[in-house]
């Protein structure tokens, strides 16, 4: 595994469970056996995903000795938000194309039925003029 | 390894390398040989980057026999954005907080000022009354 600090965060992200443990310090810091709670896993195993998470900058624990809250630190995923800024423009484009395309049917859609009329009116006058 | 989509995507995405092959993608549809180009690595070791990043969804490749082009596909990247947007409010509200914290700063700092003025006024008529 490379050392740089981006890799190292999506490496961190790389994992449903570490992502999990991310979402949950969403409503507030939490203590290993709190964090541990809502997975089918063992306390060492949850330790071992804050200490991936703590490594990447993802988290920090607080110094009190019994329960050392973890806490979100939101610096990296800043970091993982202004890289995937860059690409941004080709999903728009993707849905502009889309959008274009729909409106383009959607005209000829109109201008067909808008033929077909024309030529339902004049097939009419014809029909009235025999 | 988990096998989980944004799990796939964020693991592809752990590597400098595959994350300057998808930058050179911006430009445009690269052959194999044009994206090794840039890197002091083997065309072999490119190849496998390419395997992971295609198997991840993150680039697609041409059929056509000799050269298959590669390009950037951005479904997986817009995950990654829309995934990072709900952690968005940790960062700026940490700035949010150092942009409060500033204004207080120099809040205070202007009051500050108009008290030093205030005293030195004082100062001044008690020593004019002298």
């Amino acid at each position: 595994m490379t050392s740089d600090h981006l890799s190292n965060t999506f490496a961190a992200l790389a994992d449903p469970t570490r992502r999990a443990i991310l979402a949950r310090l969403i409503t507030g810091e939490a203590s290993v056996s709190q964090l541990a709670e809502p997975f089918d896993i063992s306390l060492p195993a949850v330790s071992k995903h804050l200490k991936v998470l703590e490594r990447a900058g993802l988290i920090a624990r607080g110094r009190e000795a019994q329960w050392r809250p973890c806490r979100l630190e939101a610096g990296p995923l800043k970091d993982v938000a202004n890289w995937v800024e860059h690409y941004r423009r080709f999903w728009t484009e993707s849905l502009d194309r889309l959008d274009e395309y729909l409106h383009e049917v959607q005209k000829k859609g109109i201008q067909t039925g808008i033929q077909a009329k024309a030529q339902k009116g004049a097939r009419r006058k014809n029909h009235g003029r025999k």
